[in-house]
């Protein structure tokens, strides 16, 4: 009990793409760091935790970069033990941005 | 001749969308104002000269936001007499990145 309270603790905000404001969800997707991560998951097709991404970024920038992702409702983090897990919140987005992702990912460019 | 060499000397550059880097086309639509122009567009379904646009920002700067666009491929312009006529690409965009556009525009938002 004390362990799952600790573990919700630790789980940050979490909002729904669908409540996020338009501008919000483009000023996540204009950072071409940003736009690498998701990237990454959208091809992988896997969750992931933040240390595997190629980023050559700081981590603090790493960090702030994943936030401003979760921000706008376009991943989800969860720990693993002491590991931050990465999933692209695909069917969501689809659902309020039909076409975006794979407008912005899929054409194989950073 | 003349008054055609003169039109074509007043006609801008026109990349095609798909020649222009993923990141300029997010940057032409991460800002509100040009996205308002190409709503205006969008739901109209027709060419529009710069000065029938509901704009709150200065000739100039409006000026600059129908280049930005243009140069990102997303608009056409054109002279008709001495209005700058402007169509919205729909066709290559969608070629481009198929449904950006929808996306981005479709759900009624600024």
């Amino acid at each position: 009990m004390r362990a799952a309270s600790r573990e919700q603790g630790r789980t940050p905000a979490h909002p729904e793409i669908g409540d996020v404001p338009l501008q919000q969800v483009l000023e996540a997707l204009v950072d071409p760091v940003r736009r690498g991560i998701l990237r990454e998951l959208y091809d992988s097709g896997e969750d992931r935790a933040c240390g595997t991404f190629d980023l050559t970024v700081s981590k603090s920038t790493a960090t702030h970069h994943f936030n401003v992702l979760r921000e706008a409702g376009l991943i989800t983090q969860r720990y693993v033990g002491t590991s931050r897990m990465n999933t692209l919140c695909r069917k969501e987005v689809d659902a309020a941005f039909p076409g975006l992702l794979d407008a912005v990912l899929g054409r194989g460019e950073a």
